[in-house]
């Protein structure tokens, strides 16, 4: 099976095994600009580079930063790659010659530690990943929940503080607009703009504060500068609260925590075990554990590549014909 | 089929029909003292005057304010009638000689807007009850949702202020220590105590500051008293704020709002659904109604007579035996 993660920057793909390993590795770079016959273009060369034609592969998964239709495979709209009413799962499988299945990158990602990194053989879990922005999803009795219009899991714009900062979204004081990269760099500069002093050392490391991003005030805080440490210290105290909302909230088993700003400063997973152990509803807190996500940045390529197979296996189970296919071969 | 509602001070219960509607009704007071063996002899009474021996019910449903342990219908912990660790469908059923099936009393309420009311016919559904505590639960995908502990939907306790008010529970900022009935009582005697002259009027509706109800600020609010409008508004934008994050997290069609507080303030339905619209990510907010509650009191009954209903059916077609029974007829 082949897993491909369609990022804003990149294509990254894999041949994912049944046990969901990547047996060998594929990508290539893409621009902004590129439009999506380009960036499709560019994932049936990595998936080609993969299982060579005249072979080709049983079925392809893919994981796109998208709202996508339920059953489709459309994309409905995918900001950073500007895309609008793509029939992503149609195209590709014509250029393929084979199945393709489009999820959301944040679900394909849950599907990735569900069944293969730090959930696996649990049956109610949460992700939450804190990268730029801050996602997540639920599965809630064995199955990836889907809400009612397929957009379950804006785990980021849960409120923490009403009425508080404004967010990229419409929405204000949500989790993401405190404790999200891009959230933690406007921090960040709305501080140094009032205490320019403090403000000094941190802004040495970047060309100008309009420069700093989220990696630079992790790296000060690491070397001890005061600001930056206090501000990673309030970013792993919203996280906290946010994740008292959440195991409140679902009840899981576990919550499983990735992205960069936690790689960055995994002193966070502590400030939200500390919150829930003491903030939480008992039978809630004493039901759930917070782990680091185990797959890394192959989450979203092994569970794309898990829903593909998954998808198949129940096409044959409910006996419909695998697509036709001019190329022979089916590794 | 018989439901029941063990509340704080009273049991309710009714002969509810296969369409939900409650065909007799019937009840009587408790007290916080009567030990479990007095309420127990209580439910059974009340029921036996709804399906009069040798007649009994062919299954009854119990909702309780409660931790229940999932599949033995023991009840964990029941703080406001002090129970800990009650075999409450096995006592109750060998005193009816029929099934019993035990929920909790805010799930129980669920599967009555769910199957009968509000949310009769639809697959993905939150409630909101807005009392003197503020619980709910999820309808998600046709599946009411339990978590891993089966204490999912403590909705009441995500955090709309990081760092916020005290609340009942061991944490802060929940959105029931601004909105629950409690706390808009405990937030106008602080505002009383700071602002005496504009509390004047608020106070004579009561014997003293500690007298203050919910329902009286609700009543003030309602006669134009400027300290309790402005009571009631914030309490409307706590939950404006709690219905976004709802919104968000489970991308429900329904949002179902029922309760004291919201019965006596409606207008926070309209803060709620305004706030959603402007401030939710736009697939969630474009997929959901907030809409009242329509069973009202009775919620509770027709859910825990559907549970039962419900469970009966599932036994019966598993091919299970009837429990037997020294009395006859099966109404």
């Amino acid at each position: 099976m082949v897993g491909v993660d369609i990022g804003a920057t990149k294509i990254s793909a894999g041949l994912v095994g049944p046990d969901g390993r990547i047996r060998l590795h594929g990508g290539r770079s893409i621009h902004a600009n590129d439009g999506p016959t380009a960036v499709l273009a560019g994932v049936v060369d990595v998936v080609e580079r993969l299982v060579e034609p005249p072979a080709r592969p049983r079925a392809v998964g893919v994981g796109v930063a998208a709202q996508v239709e339920r059953g489709s495979g459309r994309v409905l709209y995918a900001p950073n790659l500007r895309w609008h009413d793509l029939p992503l799962a149609d195209r590709l499988g014509k250029a393929l010659g084979c199945p393709v299945t489009i999820e959301n990158d944040v679900r394909a990602a849950t599907v990735g530690e569900w069944r293969h990194g730090a959930g696996a053989g649990r049956d109610d879990l949460l992700t939450l990943w804190v990268g730029t922005g801050i996602g997540g999803s639920v599965v809630s009795g064995g199955r990836l929940l889907e809400g009612s219009s397929n957009a379950l899991g804006e785990i980021g714009h849960m409120v923490v503080v009403a009425g508080g900062r404004r967010c990229h979204c419409p929405g204000r004081g949500c989790l993401e607009a405190y404790a999200g990269g891009w959230a933690i760099a406007e921090r960040a500069r709305e501080r140094i703009a009032s205490e320019p002093e403090l403000g000094r050392p941190m802004v040495g490391r970047a060309t100008s504060p309009e420069a700093l991003t989220a990696a630079i005030v992790t790296a000060a805080a690491r070397d001890g500068d005061p600001l930056a440490v206090e501000l990673m210290r309030s970013t792993s105290g919203y996280l906290a609260a946010g994740a008292v909302s959440l195991v409140n909230a679902f009840n899981p088993e576990l919550l499983v925590v990735g992205g960069g700003v936690v790689e960055g400063w995994p002193e966070a997973l502590g400030a939200m075990a500390s919150a829930i152990r003491n903030g939480c509803q008992p039978p809630a807190a004493a039901a759930v554990r917070v782990v680091p996500a185990a797959l890394g940045p192959d989450a979203v390529i092994v569970g794309a590549g898990r829903l593909a197979h998954d998808r198949l296996l129940g096409a044959e189970r409910a006996g419909r014909p695998a697509p036709r296919t001019k190329r022979g071969g089916h590794p």
